[in-house]
C-alpha cells in the first residue's frame, strides 16, 4: 500500500511520467527532490551504449495513446465526483474542489496522467498541512487596460489560474491583450488548461508557471530552475494547435521509465550526482537532475536554459513571487509555495482576418509533410487528441490498476466513496 | 573576389556563423538553400565519431569573444557611414539607410557578425532587384488599445520593426501591453534589436520573426519552418537579461565551421540529404538542413519544432503574411519576402514593484552558481556583453580582413568611399 501511495505521488515535474510510470517506485525520486549539489562534466561522448531507450513506441511525447489489458475504465463524471469528495473532506470549498477536479480530469483525458488523478494526494496533503488555503478569493492588486497583477492568496493553483485567465480573457476582449501575472499561487495542473480556456473564447491563449528547482542551468553544478512550462493554444477552423511543454529536454517520468527498463538515455536528458552528463537513468535519479531543452552547452542547452529563465522572468520575477532556486523543493510542505504564474490572452480580431482558416492550412501543411518513415508528422496537441479519442471510445478514462487501488486507499483514509469502475479494457 | 563576395553573403539563418565562418566557402550553402526533399532516419546512434567538434573554446553561443591577430579595427561611426552610403547609392532613403545601418552595426558590436556588415549586400541586392521598397511608411491597418496590425509595405525590415516596436512601446505605456504584428516585412536583422528598444524605455521587450524554411519538423523529410527566432530583453538594476535565440539547435554557421575543421557534430544538429541524422557537417550542408532545438524526437526535438511553430503562429499566421514552407527561399529575390513579425512591449509598472532589483538578484544568483569546471555560469546576453567590451577596448569593431576586402569591393561596385581602417589588432 505504501508503495502504491508513493508510486502515485512521485510522478513529478511538468510533462512527467504518465501511465507507464504509475507502477514505478518513487524511492529514486526522493533523492532527486533533495537537489543536493552535484558536479557535472561535459565528457558526453565518453559513454557506453548498451540498450538504447526508445520511448516513441507507445510513449510519444509523454502521452500514452494505447491502453493496457488490465486498465480499468472509470467514467469522467465518477472520477470528478471522487476528486471533489476528497477535496471537500479536507475542508476545501466545494467550488474550489470542483475547479481542481476539472483540471486534473482534463489532464487524464488528454493522457497527461502525471498531472491528473495521480497528483490528487499532493493537493490533499497541501490542504491538510495548512500550506494551501481551503477557501477565499484571489485579489487584484493592480490593474491597467491590458494587465493585472494578482495575489493568489495561497489558494489552489487552478482557482488562481482560472481567476487570472478569466481576467486576461476579459481584458483581451476589451483592449486586445490581457496579460495577468499572479504571485501567491500553487501548482496549477497542466498549463494547457489555461491556454485552452482562452482558446475556447476564440482567443490565442498562453500560460507559464515556475516550478520547483530540478533543472541545471548550462555550466551549473546545481539545480536552480524548474521545468518551467509554457503553453500556447489557438483554434483553427476544424482543429486546434495546443503546445504545452516543459523547458527541460525530458520529463523525470521518462528517465524513470528508462531506469525500469534498464535502458540508457540520450546525452541530452540529465546529469548524475558526480556532475557528469549521464546515460544511466539510475544515476540521474540518484541525486542528479534534468538538463534544459537541448542538453549540454554543445547541443544548444543554453537555449533551453534561456527559455526556462524567460518563463521565470514573466512568472516569479514579474509577479514578485518566489523564483528559481528559492522555490520550495518538490512535494515539500515546509513552507507555502508562493509560485508565480503568467496568463496571456490575445484577441485575434486585432490582427489579420481569417486566422482560423490560415491556422488550419498551417496545421494541414505540417501534417501533410512527407515523413521519413511510417510515423506521420504531427502538430502540437495531436497525441492528446489521440488519447481523448481513446477515452471517448471506452466511455471513460483508462487507469492503471495500481492507480485505482491507490485511489481506493485515499478514499478509505478520507472516508469518501471509492470510484466505481465501469469496466476493464 | 567572387569568393569573398559569396563568402560574405552566405552566413545565413538566424544566429548564424559569425566571424569564424567569414572565410568559408558558400558553395555548400547554395545546395542547402535549395531545400530539396530529403529523407531522414533516426538511426542516431549508429555513428562514427572521430574528431568531435567543440565550439565552446572561442565560439561560445555564436558570439566570438576573442579577436584574431590580423583583424582590422574600424570605428563604429565609420562602419555606419559606409553602410548608409551604400544603401543611399541603391536609392534607399537616407532615413531608412540609417535605420538599417544602426541594426547591422549593433549586431557586429554584439558579436553577431552574421547579421551585421556581413549581411549588407543582401539588403543592397533586395533593393537593387526591386523586391524591397526604397522609401515609404508602414501602415497601421487595425488598432486597439493594446494591439496593432501593420502592413510593412515591403519596406526594409528594420524600418518595419522600429515602426512596430515604437507602437508597441507607446501602447504598453498607455494600456500596459503593446502587441504589434506586421505583414509585408523583410529581414529585420537581429531580433534582439527590437526587444532592446523596448527595454531601453524601461519595458519588457519581446520580438519574433519567421524566416526562410531550413528546419525539419520532427518526423518530416522536408524543411518546412525557418530558424524562427525569439527574444526577450529586460533591464535589471545594474544589468540586462537579453535572450535572443533561434528555435533550431544549431546555426548553419556552426555546421560550416565544423566542416571546415573536418570535425563531426552532435546528433542533434542536422540531417543529411538521404534523410538520416548526420554527424558529418558536409553531409548536412549538402542538401540537408537543421533540426529543431532538442534534435530528434528522442531528444525532445518536437519541443523545438513546437516553439518554431509558436513563432510562426504569432508572426505569419497572426499577421497574414507568408508562413512556413511558403516563405521564399533564403537569398532568393524572385518574389517579395512578405515576412511576418511580432513585437511585444510590457509595462513593468503593471506588476510587482521592484522588478529591476529582483531581476538583478536573479541574474546574480544564476551567475553565482558553482560551475562544473572553470567555465562560469552565464545568463542570456553575457557573451554579447563580452564582445561589446572588446569593441570598446579596441575603439572600434574588429573585422576579419576578408570581410573588409569584401566591403571594399562593394564600395567600388557602388561607387562609395571604402571604410577607413583605424588599426589592426
Amino acid at each position: 500500500m505504501l508503495f502504491n501511495r508513493i508510486a502515485n505521488s512521485f510522478s513529478v515535474y511538468y510533462g512527467g511520467g504518465i501511465r507507464l510510470k504509475r507502477t514505478f517506485s518513487s524511492v529514486l525520486l526522493s533523492s532527486l527532490s533533495n537537489n543536493i549539489r552535484i558536479h557535472r562534466c561535459y565528457a558526453i561522448f565518453n559513454i557506453k551504449r548498451t540498450k538504447i531507450f526508445n520511448p516513441t513506441v507507445n510513449f510519444h511525447r509523454n502521452v500514452s495513446t494505447t491502453v493496457n489489458a488490465d486498465d480499468k475504465i472509470i467514467a469522467i463524471k465518477e472520477v470528478t465526483r471522487y476528486m471533489v469528495d476528497c477535496m471537500i473532506k479536507t475542508g476545501t470549498s466545494k467550488d474550489h474542489a470542483q475547479q481542481l477536479a476539472d483540471v486534473l480530469v482534463a489532464a487524464d483525458i488528454r493522457g497527461h496522467y502525471s498531472h491528473g488523478l495521480n497528483r490528487l494526494d499532493m493537493y490533499v496533503r497541501d490542504i491538510q498541512k495548512g500550506v494551501c488555503m481551503k477557501d477565499g478569493i484571489p485579489k487584484i492588486l493592480k490593474e491597467h487596460a491590458a494587465t493585472a497583477w494578482v495575489d493568489g492568496n495561497n489558494l489552489l493553483g487552478p482557482v488562481v489560474g482560472n481567476f487570472c485567465m478569466d481576467i486576461a480573457i476579459k481584458k483581451a476582449k476589451q483592449a486586445g491583450v490581457g496579460w495577468v501575472v499572479a504571485k501567491g499561487s500553487n501548482h496549477f495542473g497542466i498549463a494547457g488548461w489555461y491556454s485552452i480556456r482562452a482558446m475556447k473564447e476564440g482567443l490565442l491563449g498562453m500560460a507559464f508557471t515556475n516550478t520547483s528547482p530540478i533543472m541545471y542551468p548550462t555550466r551549473s553544478s546545481t539545480a536552480a530552475l524548474g521545468t518551467n512550462p509554457l503553453t500556447l493554444a489557438a483554434k483553427a477552423k476544424n482543429d486546434t494547435f495546443i503546445l504545452d511543454m516543459a523547458t527541460t529536454t525530458a520529463a523525470i517520468g521518462k528517465v524513470e521509465l528508462a531506469a525500469r527498463k534498464e535502458q540508457t538515455v540520450p546525452d541530452t536528458w540529465g546529469v548524475k550526482k558526480d556532475g557528469c552528463v549521464s546515460n544511466d537513468p539510475t544515476e540521474i535519479l540518484s541525486g542528479g537532475g534534468l538538463l534544459p531543452l537541448g542538453g549540454t552547452e554543445l547541443t544548444g542547452g543554453y537555449k533551453g536554459y534561456g527559455l526556462g529563465a524567460l518563463v521565470e522572468i514573466v512568472c516569479g520575477i514579474l509577479g514578485g513571487a518566489q523564483w528559481g532556486p528559492h522555490v520550495r523543493q518538490w512535494m515539500s510542505t515546509a513552507v507555502v509555495a508562493n509560485l508565480g504564474q503568467c496568463f496571456i490572452a490575445v484577441n485575434l480580431d486585432g490582427f489579420a482576418p481569417d486566422f482560423e482558416n490560415r491556422l488550419q492550412e498551417f496545421i494541414d501543411s505540417m501534417r501533410g509533410l512527407k515523413p521519413v518513415d511510417n510515423k506521420r508528422v504531427l502538430v502540437a496537441g495531436d497525441p492528446e487528441k489521440e488519447h481523448t479519442a481513446l477515452v471517448e471510445k471506452y466511455g471513460g478514462i483508462p487507469y492503471h490498476p495500481n492507480q485505482v487501488t491507490h485511489a481506493e486507499e485515499l478514499a478509505k483514509t478520507l472516508g469518501v466513496q471509492a470510484m466505481t469502475v465501469k469496466s476493464t479494457v
